[in-house]
C-alpha cells in the first residue's frame, strides 16, 4: 500500500500528520502501508519552481493512492497562472487521470446545530455527489483572451465532452447508487447546452445496464434550488466538471461543518487522491487549530476505494463517530458544552478511539 | 407605456390577469398604460408553430416593455429543440437586446418560516443578483454535437464574452449597488477560466469609475456556498449568464417564497422584459392556484425601471406589503392563522389595497 503523502499549503501539513498518525495505527496493526512526501501547490513552487514538479509527478505515478493536504496561499496569487498553487491541483488530477471526484455531504447527528439549514431539514442527510473531473470547460480547447475580427478582445472557454469520458463517470455513478439507495440524479442544462444534451442521452443509455436504479435528470438551476429547499431528496447526483464544483460546494455548506467531508478522486482502477473538502485555511494555517478530520476521514475513503479494506475504513469512520460522541471539537464545529480541542488534540483523541 | 402583454403557459394567463388588473388601477389614476397580448413558448407554437413568432415578435419590438408570465409544459417535451417554449424565451431576450437581468431575492417579514434556512441567517435579506443575459455559452459558437477525429462523439459548448459586453453589464451592477448599500461582488471561475478572469479584469477596471462601490470578487463555488452559511454578507452581485442562472435560482430559494420574486431583464435604454422567477407550474394551472404575486412585483420593477414611476412602483409595492401584513396567503406561502385565498382572490386583495 504506497502512499504519497503531499501535505500542501497553509493547514495542510498540520491536518496530514494527523491523518498519517491514523494510518500508523492501522500499519502498526498489520497493514502493509508505506508513506512518502512530496510537495505540492505552493510548497512545490518555493521548492522546484512548479506547483507539480517532476519530483512530485514521479512520487505519485508509483504510488498506488495520494493522501492530499490542501494547496493555495495570498503570498501564490501573484505568480503568473501557470505557476499558481491550484495548476499544481489540475495537472495532478490530468495527470493520474482521476475523473472521478466522489464528494459525499453528510451530516453528523452530533453537529446538526452548525448548519444554517432548520434541522428538520438536513437532519440525516447523505448525499454522495459523483463529479467528473478531468473534461468539461475546465480543460476543454480552444481557451483563451484574444482580439476578434471587430478589433475588440474576447475570451472564451470550450464546455467539451466525449461519449467514452461521459459514459465512463455513468459507470461509476450507476456503480455507486447500487451500494446505496439506487436512485440517481444527473444534473445537466439540456434545454440550453448541447453538451449536457449529449450527457443525458448517455445517462439513460448507460442506465439499461442498471435496471435497478432509478435514474432522474435535473437541471442546474433547479438542481441548486432544490439543495436547498429538500436536500434530503437525493442519494447519489452525477455531473460534469463545472457544475459538478459549484454544486458539490454548496451541498457541502449545507452540512455547515465542511471540517468533517472528505473526497476522493479516482481513476479507471481505482487508485486515487484523496483530500478534505475545505481549503487551505491560511488565515489559522500554523496555529495547531484546524479540524482534522475530514483528512482522516478521507484517509478512511482511501481504504475503502484504492485498497479494498472495509474494515479498516470503517474502524476509522467508527473512530471519528466516537470522538465527536465525547463531545471533542476543533474551534470551526465547536459548541457550549463540548471539549475544545487543538488539530493535533483531536488527532490523539481519534488515534485512542482506534 | 405601451405593454406587450405574454401569458405564456401554465400558470402564466392567470397570473398575468391579476397583474393586468393591478396595472388597470394605475391606468384608471392617470398612468397613460396601453396593454396588447401574444403568445410566447408553448402557447405561440400552439397558434402560430414556433415559440417566438413574427406576430409576437413585432408586438414586443414595437413596446416599450414586456410583461411575461411564464413558458414550458410537459407537452412540449418531445418538440424538436428549435421549437421548444424554451427557446421562445432565449429568442426574445436575444431579439430585444435584454442583457441585464436583475433577479432580487428579498425575504419578506411575514413569510420568514417559509425558509428552509434558520431565521437569524435569512431574516431581513435582501440581495440584488445582476446576471448577463445574451452572451456566455448561452448563445457561444461554436456549438454541437459531431464526430471527432478519432471517430469518436463529441460535444461542445462555447463560454464567450467580449470586453464590450463585460463592461455594459458592469455598468449596471455598478449603478444599482450604487443606489443600494454600494457593495459590489463579482462572482467569477477565474482561477480555471480564462473567460472570467478577463470578467474580473474588466470589473476591476469599470470600478475605477464608481470610487465609492466595494468591489469584491469570488470564485462561483464559494459563492454557492456563501450564499447558504450567510447570504446577509451580500448586497449586490454581478455574474455571467449561466453561473448567474444557478446562482439566482439558489438565492431565491433562501427564502423559500419564489412565489414572490420578480425579475426584469433590461435593454441598454432600459427597455425591459418583466417576468416572475418562478416557472410556469403546469400541475396548478388552471386552477386559480398560483399565486400572482411575482407577477405583480415584477409590473413594479416595469414601472420603476422603464417607466421611471418610481411613486407608482412603490404603490403597488405597498399593496403586496399590505395583503401580506393583512394576512392572505396563497397556497404555496400559507401557513396556519393566515386567511388562504385564490390566484385571483389575491389579486382582489391587491386592488383593494391600493
Ligand atoms: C482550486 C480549484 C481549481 C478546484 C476546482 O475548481 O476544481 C476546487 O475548487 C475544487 O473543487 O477542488
Ligand atoms: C428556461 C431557461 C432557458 C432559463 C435560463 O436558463 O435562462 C431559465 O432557467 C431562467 O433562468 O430564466
Amino acid at each position: 500500500m504506497k502512499i504519497a503523502v503531499l501535505p500542501g499549503d497553509g493547514i495542510g501539513p498540520e491536518i496530514i500528520a494527523q491523518a498519517q498518525r491514523v494510518l500508523e495505527v492501522l500499519r502498526s496493526d498489520g497493514l502493509p502501508i508505506e508513506m512518502e512526501q512530496a510537495p505540492l501547490g505552493g510548497a512545490a513552487y518555493d521548492e522546484f519552481g512548479h506547483p507539480y514538479p517532476s519530483f512530485t509527478q514521479n512520487l505519485c505515478r508509483d504510488a498506488d493512492a495520494v493522501l492530499l493536504g490542501a494547496v493555495g496561499g495570498p503570498q501564490y496569487d501573484n505568480l503568473e497562472r501557470a505557476l499558481r498553487p491550484e495548476r499544481g491541483l489540475l495537472a495532478i488530477r490530468k495527470d493520474l487521470n482521476l475523473f472521478a471526484n466522489l464528494r459525499p455531504a453528510i451530516l453528523y447527528p452530533e453537529l446538526a446545530n452548525a448548519s444554517t439549514l432548520k434541522p428538520e431539514v438536513v437532519s440525516g442527510l447523505d448525499i454522495m455527489i459523483v463529479r467528473e473531473l478531468t473534461g468539461d470547460i475546465y480543460f476543454g480547447q480552444p481557451r483563451g483572451i484574444a482580439v476578434n475580427e471587430l478589433g475588440e478582445r474576447e475570451a472564451y472557454n470550450t464546455m467539451r465532452y466525449s461519449e467514452g469520458e461521459i459514459r465512463r463517470i455513468a459507470h461509476v455513478a450507476f456503480g455507486i447508487a447500487m451500494k446505496r439507495n439506487k436512485k440517481l440524479c444527473s444534473v445537466d442544462k439540456a434545454n440550453v447546452l448541447e453538451t449536457t444534451e449529449f450527457w443525458k442521452e448517455i445517462m439513460i443509455d448507460v442506465a439499461r445496464e442498471y435496471p435497478q436504479v432509478e435514474l432522474s435528470h435535473m437541471y442546474v438551476d433547479n438542481a441548486a434550488m432544490q439543495l436547498v429547499r429538500n436536500p434530503k431528496q437525493f442519494d447519489v447526483m452525477v455531473t460534469g466538471n463545472i457544475f459538478g464544483d459549484i454544486l458539490s460546494d454548496e451541498a457541502s455548506m449545507l452540512t455547515g461543518s465542511i471540517g468533517m467531508l472528505p473526497s476522493a478522486s479516482l481513476d479507471q482502477n481505482n487508485k486515487g487522491l484523496y483530500e478534505p473538502s475545505h481549503g487551505s485555511a491560511p488565515d489559522i494555517a500554523g496555529k495547531d487549530l484546524a479540524n482534522p478530520l475530514a483528512t482522516i476521514l478521507s484517509a478512511a475513503m482511501m481504504l475503502r476505494y484504492t485498497f479494498n479494506q472495509e474494515a479498516a475504513a470503517q474502524r476509522v469512520e467508527n473512530a471519528v463517530k466516537t470522538v465527536l460522541a465525547q463531545g471533542y471539537r476543533t474551534a470551526d464545529i465547536f459548541e457550549a458544552g463540548c471539549e475544545k480541542v487543538s488539530c493535533s488534540g483531536m488527532g490523539d483523541a481519534v488515534v485512542a478511539a482506534l
